[in-house]
């Protein structure tokens, strides 16, 4: 049953259903190491081949998550020591251009819907500058050339009548930055993940990604410039709950020993089959819906910091 | 398995469990009617013994439910047809007073969190009166008495560190309403009923109830005035989704002929096991979880101003 | 000392300033009518040359005021009679197209700062129709043909590190709209003004316009499309208050006896003198700030609902 | 003229009237102090008598300001070395009890007028402790005992009928704190004070003070408990504007030659010709005007970070 196809936006979890299988994946390089004396765990996921990202979903590209178990939690300076773990990230993905840099900060999702209001929050706390280097010239911050910062919120549809990726794709022709760094909230599959991983990735955003479900990605296809996207994951899918449901019964019912005919049987069905039940399964209603953790205005106004100060450290002024 | 708790704030849906099971509860009055030719469904549960408040596991009192399947939905005057009957209910619903009364408006929740900022945003557009009233006296709006509306909106505890019946306790102390009218965002059992029911009751709002599961009642025995209480669902439980989908998969089952055998076994499961096997099924990270359409934010625009408009029209300047 | 240059955005007001002295503009034509029984005064200004317009101090164009002393008071339905006579001037303004048109409302401001949010406020409550029409094509809402209505906050230079108007050409360039609709909040010269006057112009926003002081502007000649402006004049620059003062100040000395004899020396004073005397008063630190009446939320709140229902009646869903 | 009543909130402006005439005042004591290398300015003001607070028309007790010109510039921790003294005042200023206290924390002011909403930012970025001491007992945060902290946003009388004094006093009999700590905004009497002061009392908040003109107290008098208040001056009063021109006007006049004669003539008027003729320039709109800089939004977002950060120094979790 594992290979029904539930929506996650992180490729850590995209490969780990894989890893279940003890299935290896060609073209997909995985890399693990520890930050912060064990506090931050960094996984690189490389998906290097056409097959690779086929299997995996996700179009070829390099994906980095930093996971901390309290990054959503209170702390007095935000987490910085992950701020500037981001900011490390952010430098190395950055196409090679010398800085100073312009950048244009796309804060995606809908600022009126708590666990979709990630991206329009980080751009609240960025520091902007391309307005003043406009006016003052590239000195205007000091001795060194400052890079240009500036930010966008495209809304979502339904207050717009646009796709963010139309009002993005004018933004850039006007003011020609060098590339995009798009914030968005996203979908993990496991409610464990919510607020506690930030997904950062070189090939942007991509349709069906984020917690409103982009219909067209915001990539370098589409946008003509690079884009880095940096996503936290904020809910599940219901229908990735009820999914998820399907299997733990199974594996309930098989350690029951009452039940582990009943188990059996349901083992023996074919993936045909097993697909079958579950469409059956799923309330169509349940696909405008999303499972979020109910403090979570105190975990996205903390994670807003976290990124927007990765940001800053990142690209600000010295 | 229909006996398995699962949580609703909507005595509706209390009551639906039984006739499910063709279940007759003494003590327990029902009546319906329809509105507003056939638009608006109005059912009135009313719970007239400790026997019926006991097997319905909430008070004894009135609760109006009005039900209109557009409800949520964009509409020019925001509903005004169901504003109307609201009014109507409240007027019903409120202790023996001559107007003019003087109301204290609850708005309770967390307005950060967009499924729970109903009664918040329901107070922003009210019509308050009290202290033009306390100013320049009770002909302040012309020649009839004007009923005094004040409002308070207590938030929630992880924002002040007090219960939201603690600082309307204290409010009244200092005020002297006549009555409270409290606002707030429920749970459902189903998803079928988000944003497309509003249930108004003499009991108050009580422990457990609203997303955000107040520890302590607002009702008359800890305020000590009468409470009517409006409520919206705007959440299912995301444990109640997982139960729901246990239910779901026992009944697909049984109408599959090629897993009829199973379902047989899970349906001869008697009810201890069935509590076990659920219990075995839910994962405690979803008990703080809650799940809530897309849409959200618009559903939550538009039923803040048809229940403030109801208020309007109870109570308001003629 | 009334040919001192004081800022106002309204047509109206420039206009004044010349009627005190009793002087005539060529090129300027002024009519005016009483609607909604004597309650909405229209007054249309017509700047018809270049040397109208060098005198005004405005592009040549057509300038339409209602003019309502209740506009900002509560009101049940948010003065639809207003919005009526709105939506009548917006369709007689509107660039020759059969309809459908297509339409990009830009809702210009800050929306931290209460005074300049009324052009995002206006947007947060506008019926968007683009999104489902590019979906379900130009019968999606019925028999009759549907505009297509999108709309955009681009938010402050501080915030973006943008000018509006290269957010605005942007979208355009993008989306390809018949026209702009842009909603800005006003300075005026008298207080008495503010939030009681809605300006309707086919010039756009012009350098130097709204709260925030555009320094571009967002008209035919910057955007390529036909740009219709409604604003609604919320401050009055300090600068303004200071000098209104002075000539009060004159005028007030003139009346008293004790005091006519210094009148007449200040009376005396010829213009450039005049100019410096003022230039001295000045204290720089004024032209950052705005005066503003303390109830501004409010009158914020409910001119914002007047206009989008005004532009909602023209060009929305029937 | 300068004995013209121009209303400040700030001991230390109120001071200033009479140094400029070179007055002493009896019952006033002053001391300065510089802090972190010149950067704060300290001034203690201690209204010793009776007739020392008929003078200053302030309370009797202690008023403490601090005084940096780049307070409410942008920086990266939110000028912490501020928010350090602040605590160490706060701490210095807290009635005699040994720790741990409990403490209410009372966001005063109008959180939808931007100039008028710091309190409630301030509050939003509390760390609040009461209700987790409620439940896990006093060492729920570790071996030393936490205070515990509450908080509560009691808005403005048009939205919620109610005196921010009727609220506060309600709260404080049902949760029995032992002090109020009230933030609030404050008028000043000068612009170039605006956002870069702080002021800090034991004496409370009293009639007539901050940007909403309290019409109560919410002192030890009225609240039964002592009150400590935080104040930050973020508008002008419009009427403060027009005074201050008229003595610039004044002094310009007497500084131009030819205006000299002029000026003597002026000077040469007595306090009530000078009160007559001040009346008269007196528009009775500006007193429900204010005054405040164009980016208050800014300021307002960073201040309310400092003092939170203050309070949380001060009285947090270690």
């Amino acid at each position: 049953m594992s290979h029904f196809q539930v929506r996650t936006d992180l490729a850590l979890e995209a490969r780990e259903k894989f890893e279940e299988d003890n299935v290896e994946i060609k073209g997909v390089r995985i890399e693990e190491e520890m930050a912060e004396e064990g506090e931050i765990k960094i996984t690189n996921v490389v998906i290097e081949t056409e097959n690779g990202a086929k299997v995996m979903g996700k179009p070829k590209g390099t994906y980095i998550t930093l996971e901390a178990p309290g990054m959503s939690e209170q702390d007095e300076d935000y987490h910085r020591e992950i701020s500037k773990q981001l900011a490390k990230i952010l430098l190395k993905l950055m196409p090679d251009k010398k800085p100073p840099v312009s950048i244009l900060v796309a804060g995606l999702g809908n600022r009126e819907v708590t666990p979709d209001a990630l991206g329009p929050r980080v751009v609240d706390n960025l520091m902007i500058t391309r307005h003043i280097i406009q006016e003052f010239g590239k000195y205007a911050f000091g001795e060194e050339e400052t890079n240009a910062i500036s930010s966008i919120v495209p809304g979502v549809m339904a207050q717009t009548g646009m796709e963010s990726m139309e009002i993005v794709r004018g933004v850039i022709e006007e003011t020609k930055p060098d590339c995009v760094i798009a914030i968005d909230a996203l979908a993990a599959r496991s409610t464990k993940r919510l607020g506690r991983t930030i997904q950062i990735t070189d090939t942007g955003i991509n349709p069906g990604s984020g917690v409103g479900n982009h219909r067209h990605g915001l990539n370098q296809e589409s946008l003509g410039i690079p884009v880095i996207a940096i996503g936290i994951p904020t809910v599940v899918d219901a229908a990735t709950i009820v999914s998820d449901t399907m299997q733990t019964l199974i594996q309930a019912m098989s350690q029951s020993n009452y039940l582990s005919s009943l188990s059996n049987s349901l083992e023996s069905l074919n993936d045909a089959e097993k697909y079958d039940l579950i469409r059956e399964l799923l309330s169509p209603s349940l696909n405008t819906m999303f499972v979020t953790p109910k403090d979570i205005d105190e975990a996205i106004k903390r994670l807003s910091f976290t990124v927007s100060e990765g940001l800053n450290i990142a690209f600000g002024v010295a």
